[in-house]
């Protein structure tokens, strides 16, 4: 934190603008880009500065899938069937509790019209269905299920639909040019068409107000101090807060000692900055989680808690395994699994850690686990029985991926392990992406947008449902700004 | 909320003072009284004002103990052993995750001064120890544990001690005048004899500030807003926000659709206030959960999950039970017992609740609960195995209430029960009580205690960390705004 702190300067402060714009964009992640673009098309002249030395922040990092649904082209051309009413009726169950109500209705009813706008923007996507569990898609397919549609409960909620839409990568391996990169490299590229100018290696510091009204920034790039003018309006977007140690704790603890998901400048700066110009913010305790096994492995496997039992379905979406392990058993977790199931994953390129414990004797694993006797043996013979009826009648994991056990069992000791983490609480806006104060009125000038706001993944979370926030609501905030 | 909201005032805009003390504290409840002895008793000239028509608050309601210990005279009376160290390491593991570590640690050095502080206030104690499970203790006895610290895991992290002081209540029927009633009377009491002045219905709508320094605030009483000045600072404890939905929804969603424990006054505006000034805040999903059963219930029953399994030490402090019910099952539990455990329960006064199922059978109750078949079988199997002898190694639960179950089983369905509750999370105060900013520095002028910040119990909850905390943190938050 600078010594300044990010309490607000006031205009009258303000000797000289270094530079003027009618929208100041903080942050040039895909949520930023969004808002460039669509300011720019409104008709205003539009800056946007980036603490980094280039554009792109965690978005670039990203796996990358949007989350779009409802009947898109895409989809359509992967033979799927999908209706808003089902894309709403799943996220407001998905993405609780308390979503924005508004938001969600807002974004499932422009999905198609959003995808569109990708597209438009030079965003490709290729219309293969990938059907397997995975953190990620292999390069070259374009669809994916990303939030458990298709699993037990919310199967039961509304018919289930891939929507987890991936731009096309470049480059063979996987993150090379991860599908995040692929769609900065296309909102920027708009964003410069469309006139929009930016500034790197450019941290903002603190926002300027005006009797109530945000008027710019202040900002450093390379230890010197100017301030920026916006003449409408400032959009803050400059990501979470998962790498700021004093905020997590603030916030947060149950996230602490695991590892970012993002960069060193999702400190939460934007928040900051917005809640001292008097913006509420919304479940700040809440946190995407990625579960440190192959989802390939999960779904075969037993996922089992300190004391040898098993707590969610494997086959759930394995951010929403994370959350639980994280939030409901504090990471205290065992994966056991046999040599078939491992075989499979392997076959398959995905990834097995070596066991911690490899044994045909439960008990064994049992004292070595330092659990109660009995209890997993009590687990796997109850899970088997059920297997071999092809039902699950605890948790209802799909018959896809139910067989009974055949030792040797591998066990995977996962306590201690660090989890992949980022934030999802953040300033609260409108659907507009006005920054509202503690009484839920906009903050005249302020705007903001992607995991600088709480958003669509209010708590639970489902891959794609942030950049697809952002974008789409960042696209919204951009508008708003441009006035 | 008032449409003008809490963003502060500033003292330029205000015409005229309707009246001027050197401190006015916003409040009274415990954490208020406690905060205008001190601040009297430094030499401050004292004006306390609370929106109810009287002292008390949720205070007045409570059961009423005050977690105190490292020795204190109440404790050496009841033949109890105690240390500051054992206290503040069973403090340190039952508040977290985070706890603030300056503020525990000044907590548990200053707790014998605290009680002294406390029965010189005239508040009584009765050297008489309460060792059964229960809500809260009887009539006559003032001390009990209150955190579980005899039980599995905490014993381990520190010797247990009693540390629950529970103001000698008058009246026959417990309620009839509370512990936290006796305690609010007597620092009411001790108030008015160091000369501190009273306003009641009188509601205080926002802060003035001058030139960042808070310099009182804006009260309405009866339709009327006027300004309230305060030469040397405010001191705000106001209480919680469990009274308010739009709050809850914000920030502890998970806490919506149980009862309050409070008034309706425990509305947030404390919490708003400070924020509108620029206020930090800590931990706003935190709350405390009381569980929907006799504690004397539970600790003889096995608590299950939604799938039948037990999921924590049913003889836990009832609260820990609560908020691992609310936090990690979402509410989904049953109780199980028999008619011997029912028995002893009634026969010591306790309260056992018509069981919704009772049979011989577990299969079935497993139907009646909609449980997959076998598990509620396995899991009073497995527990009976062990009890018979005398050991629990699950969850360890004290052989004092190990006992094989004898049919027929009662169940009682706790899904859809309402928890009370009330929250922890608020202000970030220095262990000076003052109110500090998003960068961890002060705001000139600003003070605050009791739920309205985030104490003691900063997350994990012991019976008796809110009255302690409150009046612990409120005498020093008084002291500070008297300089």
């Amino acid at each position: 934190m600078s010594a300044a702190g990010t309490t607000p300067v006031r205009a009258s402060q303000v000797r000289s603008w270094a530079a003027e714009s009618d929208v100041l964009v903080v942050g040039n992640g895909c949520a930023g880009a969004s808002a460039s673009i669509e300011a720019a098309r409104a008709g205003a002249d539009v800056l946007v500065v980036d603490a980094a030395g280039g554009w792109g922040g965690a978005s670039a990092m990203a796996g990358g899938s949007l989350y779009l649904g409802g009947g898109t082209p895409l989809q359509k051309a992967c033979g799927v069937a999908d209706s808003q009413e089902a894309m709403y009726a799943f996220l407001k169950a998905a993405t609780g509790p308390d979503p924005d109500e508004a938001k969600l209705a807002l974004y499932c009813e422009g999905s198609l019209e959003h995808y569109d706008w990708l597209v438009a923007c030079g965003v490709p996507f290729t219309p293969r269905l990938w059907n397997e569990p995975s953190w990620e898609a292999p390069s070259g397919y374009g669809l994916m299920y990303t939030g458990g549609e298709n699993t037990h409960f919310f199967a039961g909620i509304a018919p289930p639909a891939p929507r987890g839409h991936i731009p096309h990568m470049e480059g063979k391996r996987p993150g090379e040019r991860s599908a995040g990169w692929m769609l900065m490299k296309h909102l920027v590229a708009t964003a410069e068409r469309a006139g929009v100018r930016t500034r790197y290696d450019t941290r903002t510091a603190r926002l300027v107000v005006d009797d109530g009204r945000v008027v710019g920034a202040e900002v450093v790039s390379f230890g010197e101090r100017s301030f920026l003018r916006a003449r409408q309006g400032v959009v803050l977007a400059t990501g979470g807060f998962a790498a700021n140690r004093a905020m997590l704790a603030q916030h947060a603890p149950r996230v602490l000692g695991n590892f970012l998901i993002g960069t060193d400048h999702d400190d939460g700066r934007g928040i900051r900055m917005g809640q001292a110009a008097g913006a509420a913010v919304r479940h700040m305790e809440a946190a995407q989680t990625s579960f440190p096994a192959d989802p390939a492995l999960l779904c075969r496997a037993l996922l089992l808690d300190a004391h040898g039992r098993r707590f969610i379905t494997e086959d759930a979406y394995p951010g929403q395994v994370g959350q639980a392990a994280l939030f409901r058993q504090d990471r205290q977790v065992f994966l056991l699994y046999d040599e078939a199931a491992a075989e499979e994953v392997r076959h398959a390129g995905g990834y097995v850690a070596e066991a911690t414990w490899v044994s045909d004797d439960l008990a064994e694993l049992e004292e070595a686990m330092g659990i109660a006797p009995g209890v997993l043996a009590g687990t796997v013979e109850t899970y088997d029985t059920h297997a071999r009826q092809g039902r699950d009648p605890l948790f209802h994991k799909s018959a896809r991926w139910l067989r009974p056990l055949t030792p040797p069992y591998g066990v995977l000791d996962l306590r201690g392990a660090m989890f992949g983490v980022f934030t999802l609480g953040g300033l609260h806006t409108s659907a507009r992406g006005e920054v509202l104060n503690l009484e839920g009125e906009p903050i005249p000038g302020l705007f903001a947008a992607g995991r600088t706001t709480s958003g669509i993944p209010a708590w639970g979370y489902c891959s794609g449902t942030s950049l697809g926030d952002a974008t789409f609501f960042g696209r919204r905030a951009g508008r708003s700004a441009a006035g």
